[in-house]
């Protein structure tokens, strides 16, 4: 439905992969070979943390990614160490930039490619297990959005891994009392400008694609011949929901099923698992 | 915060009193002298019934309205026996078509002028106290549109006087509850293409300016030498946030917690109580 | 490079054409399958004459037309006995509504599928082509609304089509002084309410699909199964860039080089010859 | 017609001065108090230079400056040593990106408040005065626009001070073949990255208002107590059409017919006399 891709590493100017590479994600806009839809040109975001630090800003626009010229003005002009670009196929709710993404609440940053199935019926029980505190933030009507205030309620900030799970088997177990198959299809990144973490999970486990690229260590002694990659440190990585490029050996597919954490030093892989009967610790919680 | 007005009698373009009159609305937009604000520039909307029935057709734009050329084409070219138009000066929450009235629901159009104080603070149980199967109607963020939906859920389309009455009623009940003074202040307008409704109510019994155009027929007698009064016919009304001009007699102003009903045959002009305790009744009619 | 129709008959809403039919112009406007683009997304406009007559209204948005739900209410509730509606991929030129489709001046409107070849080298020599009292009116950036004002500086509303063939000529005349082959590649209509004149033309004899729907009365006979067509009357007929569905018999090709005339009685099919040295005629003509 | 702030000095974020500061830019989209009109809601531009050098970015919408939540989340972002903001009043031409300010041109910024009378009748002239390889970068239909190029068909970039008498004396000279009198009024300000450039001038000797803030070395020592003024380097300073402030000595009304230049070291500040008969020369040098 959706295209992203998040970026970790030196500073370099968001256009770099935004818009300066084979199948950037602006080629993404009018061709992704991936996705669930060819077209993503219902408008598109950036989120970008300051090289001298603070909270992340963000730029969302409706118009599509490969027209508007503000995206080309700032994406030359705005470098980041850490970075979220995003282009919106809507599935049907409004195209506004308070439903387009990345989402922000304080240092987080939020952003997500798949739906929520049968989301009109299930809305007010999401809705009302948001904390009180937070749903006044929530602007826009998507799924997406609420899937974020969803992971914040089941604190987010604190364990995100947790977090992430209970927002998956929260709206597992909502949607089994409506009698509703299947509920989640997700990819998902998040970051408080620290570390990246990427969900790829589905209910029915056959999930939107989600890549990892390779160390940038490792492709520049494959490839010591491609300049680009040379001014790159080792540290550099990109998640995203379609490879950007045909590099062999650039990206690695993450498994069904699997969260993944980009940060300092050892990155992690490891199995995700919804936790069911979230709702109720929440309640209890509150 | 808003200017709107609402017309009622023989087709004529909706450019007439949007476009072509001292002191028309697209003027007010820039120079409102009444309002809460000089300038109401955060976008706008009509709404409108055709001359061959149907439900009605919603144009609404996050442009100002004094610079939009596709209003002014549309304004022009069509033509309506009953219409709203309304433009914006929001109080905080986002610019975007969603959030621009009129809003619709089937053969009902809303619009209003006004807010509800520290809705913040209460948005989450007036959020609850809408009707499960028209939540997921609402896509916007603002005070106005939930507004609508509490009438809707209790009972506008079968007795709107009584539902408008209650919506106001439990607003000033759930306010209580949190401590909230004064917390409504609204001039409302809802329409089934058949009759206009029209509320001037606020908590603190000092409300935003409404008024009634005095019927054309009147006008007509005592203005034989204005041509343009006299191709209206007799039933021909307007009802508005701020006069349209300054032909003395015009315009006459609604009192205080008063609401209003232009109607074919005789208008009716009543006193507007809240109903306070709506929300159990609505919980029960459940 | 575009894609656009030309609707002309019993009033009809927009939607007919526009929205409510197998690959109508917004699915073409996702998933357009003969045009030079898949994607038709950087902006839409529609072009309409009353039924009571007057000059056409204009709306031009700068969305994507599949997006843009304005369009939806506007094509459903406008009614018009001829429109002209277009979807525009720009080829570099700013997406803004003023080089959106169509064109209007006066009683007139203009639309257009393709694109003159190196316009950047011949821009000035055709802008000074241009009647300097309606250079004024150029507000855009297109080659395709400087084509216009060639036809109009060149007679479109005496003769038109001696006019359009001047343009044509003119254009490849000042090209053939840059040195620049096969300039013009163009699909064009035109009308002023009363008809619609189409011409499929390029330099290179290679050019821009165009089909014009067989007589209603034709299609009824043949398929009186098919309800929406027996409402038609005999006489409403389409021009389009791409048909609008697979109904066999229902689109004729447009011949290479050729000029058609939708009207009242007899349309009009003849061959497109651009009149070469028309600049010289125009010059003396002022 | 519009207000425009430039900054040349250390880097400080953009939000600084059109944000943050009583009666900032912002602000007077709402409320100029010295401006041809109010307000100034028909779109805004920013245009800035990187720390780390470059041609400028520039970021431009047809939003009213106040309610664009892009232009805040940018302006707080977005560092820079010399920056350009505009805020437009369009006096008729169309709100589109393409007729906001700034204008670039490879290195070189412009930005304009006034107009050229009668615009109209003398475009055409205007048009062909510009150096043919030159013309097709223009996008817009502002007579400002126009000027920016007029002053570079006349050696912006080789001199800009004689460039700029040029460029008013041309005007002058067009609007006397027309008979139209005191055609140009006009506050300019252009740079190259280096150097700000401003003019104050109007055909009729009565300009629109312009100031150059005292240098931060004299308001920090009159200021002991403004912990903000406290931070800025003694090279700090601002070119405004309106005081951001009230603020008493830091403001410094510019003379009717200056031309000044807030460069690294000393400023300067001279006579604003336009060249008549440019347009021969420039003729002559192409």
């Amino acid at each position: 439905m959706c295209r992203w891709l998040a970026y970790y590493g030196d500073p370099i100017p968001i256009a770099s992969l935004v818009l300066r590479r084979q199948h950037s994600l602006i080629d993404q806009s009018l061709n992704s070979t991936l996705g669930a839809t060819t077209t993503n040109g219902d408008g598109f975001g950036i989120g970008w943390y300051d090289e001298h630090g603070g909270d992340p800003g963000v730029y969302r626009s409706v118009h599509p990614a490969w027209n508007d010229r503000n995206l080309r003005e700032l994406a030359e002009h705005i470098r980041s160490p850490l970075f979220f670009a995003h282009i919106r196929a809507s599935t049907g709710t409004a195209v506004q930039e308070t439903n387009t993404h990345p989402f922000r609440h304080g240092r987080w940053l939020f952003m997500h490619n798949g739906l929520i199935r049968e989301f009109g019926r299930v809305r007010r029980d999401l809705l009302l297990a948001v904390d009180p505190e937070l749903l006044p933030e929530i602007e826009g009507s998507t799924d997406s959005e609420l899937l974020f205030y969803l992971a914040l309620t089941f604190g987010l900030e604190q364990d995100p891994v947790k977090a992430l799970e209970r927002m998956a088997g929260f709206v597992e177990d909502v949607a089994e009392e409506h009698g509703i198959d299947n509920p989640l299809q997700t990819s998902v990144a998040v970051t408080d400008g620290e570390r990246i973490i990427a969900v790829r999970y589905s209910s029915e486990g056959n999930s939107r694609s989600l890549y990892f690229s390779t160390h940038a260590r490792v492709l520049k002694e494959q490839y010591p011949d491609i300049e680009e990659l040379q001014t790159l440190s080792d540290e550099a990585r990109a998640v995203v929901s379609e490879p950007l490029g045909d590099l062999v050996g650039a990206w690695n597919e993450v498994p069904e099923s699997s969260i993944g954490i980009v940060q300092p030093g050892q990155d992690e892989l490891q199995p995700f698992t919804p936790r069911r009967g979230a709702a109720v610790v929440a309640s209890v919680a509150r």
